[in-house]
């Protein structure tokens, strides 16, 4: 009856037990799966972050407050009582990805140290135990920017191409295809969390049907590392109003989350903004020998507030080196803050 | 030989012809489903953007940049070629959700006007002429702030619970889950992207597993208009370096993004930061009748750039009402920018 389709099976088992410090977490999922007899070559095998911090020790007494602090690198955004912060592992989450849920009371539990080599262990006691070869991807809850509620990426991966590249290749219109680069381990780690829910207790997931996405045994890929932007390499490393305070405030040490310095034109053009629209402004560029920029002069109103100009020098990746009245103008030198 | 457990299928037919301008659309996913014998109550039968588009007419010959202008209500980041917008609908995307891709050369795929719209009259459809009741998520690729690649979201959605709420429920420890919001109508667009893929000509998926999330017949639920932040309700409402830009170019049009106003602290801590740490400086509050901040007073150090403080108060919501020395000081008078 039915169609030629492509088809894939998601399913979480019940009867996972509580984990603990030192619990071999492959066998407990193992027994999960009908001691691996579920499992079948080209298999993703998903597993929460949760579970894997918990058999890696990462619980911790306390206040939830002094762990987030302790995973966090930078406070990214910050209103009220909600703080978005970029942690160790580079993921930008809510409170640094610290969960106080499906744990005991007044303890936390911190995200694996390292979920790619968390992934990569799980994968080889698999294989080695079964001969079965899947993917693993270890999966934690994520906001995003823009849109309300959660869903759960893949902050591990092992074995598994975590995105499909799809540059060079056409559409069958014959497009090309660019830009197209689905992250399919954060969409394997989201169908998984269907199947697991948040309360039932089913911290395990299995998806098949994608075998081509699976690596064959001994190579582990990328990992999820490989998902997440480099600091500064995203156009929202502050939120909206923390970059306001953090470029008037222009700490070096702020400087990288807005990343590598700007076009000239781009500064040109967003300091003509600032300095108000529509006023005289012209700019000469001095280029290195390898056509990178080096050095720049602004034409300015001689109205225009330093302060102002410095900042948007700062959030563009530029810096003020001379600051000249001459007649009705100001001539500001200019250079990218990072050569 | 199965442990229990919940499952899911996932599968994307072949066989689904070009959609053009006016066609049926729901004949054809009917079509492509077994002339709807695959389809069961319960069921959520996803359908990509594109074909809905095609559908309706959204449709242009000519250049994409002319398009995306056209559906862009803000350019929320921009760098080199990149550039992030707010489109019509609320949806912060690359391009604004504009495609070149699965498209005759030479033109370009629109967002449907109302995905919302398009999903319920799609559901009444199939619920009409097959007797199913299932729901619908239109599906678009998407980029995220801070990860590399894309995965497909629900951009409208109509029977479907879009969201799990928590609130007010415990985990198994007895902790409560207040801001667990899984947003499964994005992790359902996903899993169905993982069976579509993007060359195969596969535009619709059926996920089954989670009759839990659809609703009766002929309640549509909030639909996926609800997983969009409000403008100004998120935290990234414009780039890092966009922000700083605008907040010193001070244009009230473009307040909106940055949101409400900020708690007075906030707004002190802020303008602290900026002029300069360390420097003595108080603010005085007065309040309305309700407890609403209406007014308040920040005593500044002399030396302090009016541009500077006028930036951060914009960012915050709030703007300078008087701007007053006294001595080595200054008072700077605020209020909030909406009151």
């Amino acid at each position: 009856m039915n169609t030629p389709s492509r088809r894939l099976e998601v399913w979480a088992p019940d009867g996972m037990p509580e984990v603990a410090a030192g619990d071999d977490l492959a066998g407990l999922v193992l027994d999960a799966l009908g001691h691996g007899a579920e499992l079948a070559d080209g298999d993703v095998l998903c597993v929460t972050s949760k579970v894997v911090s918990k058999a890696e020790g990462r619980v911790r007494a306390g206040e939830r407050d002094a762990a987030v602090e302790e995973e966090t690198v930078r406070v990214v955004a910050r209103r009220g009582p909600v703080r978005i912060v970029r942690n160790r592992l580079g993921l930008t989450m809510a409170a640094a990805g610290v969960d106080a849920s499906n744990v005991a009371p007044g303890s936390v539990v911190l995200l694996p140290l390292d979920p790619d080599a968390s992934a990569r262990a799980l994968r080889d006691a698999v294989h080695r135990r079964t001969g079965t070869n899947v993917g693993v991807v270890v999966t934690d809850t994520s906001g995003r920017a823009w849109r309300e509620g959660q869903t759960d990426i893949a902050i591990g991966a092992a074995g598994l191409l975590v995105a499909e590249d799809f540059a060079g290749r056409t559409d069958p219109h014959g497009n090309p295809l660019a830009v197209t680069l689905p992250a399919v381990a954060d969409e394997v780690a989201g169908a998984a969390e269907l199947a697991q829910g948040k309360l039932a207790g089913r911290p395990v997931a299995v998806v098949r049907g994608r075998a081509d996405l699976v690596l064959p045994p001994g190579e582990h890929g990328p990992g999820a590392a490989s998902l997440v932007r480099p600091d500064g390499g995203d156009l929202f490393g502050w939120g909206a109003r923390e970059a306001v305070v953090r470029a008037l405030a222009g700490d070096e040490a702020d400087r990288a989350p807005f990343g590598a310095p700007a076009a000239p034109d781009e500064l040109h053009a967003a300091v003509a903004r600032v300095v108000g629209t529509g006023q005289a402004l012209s700019s000469a560029l001095l280029l290195t020998h390898d056509d990178q920029p080096r050095r720049a002069a602004l034409r300015l109103p001689g109205d225009a507030d330093h302060a102002a100009v410095a900042a948007v020098c700062f959030a563009h990746g530029w810096r003020i080196d001379a600051w000249e009245r001459t007649g009705n103008d100001v001539v500001c030198d200019v250079s990218p803050a990072t050569t």
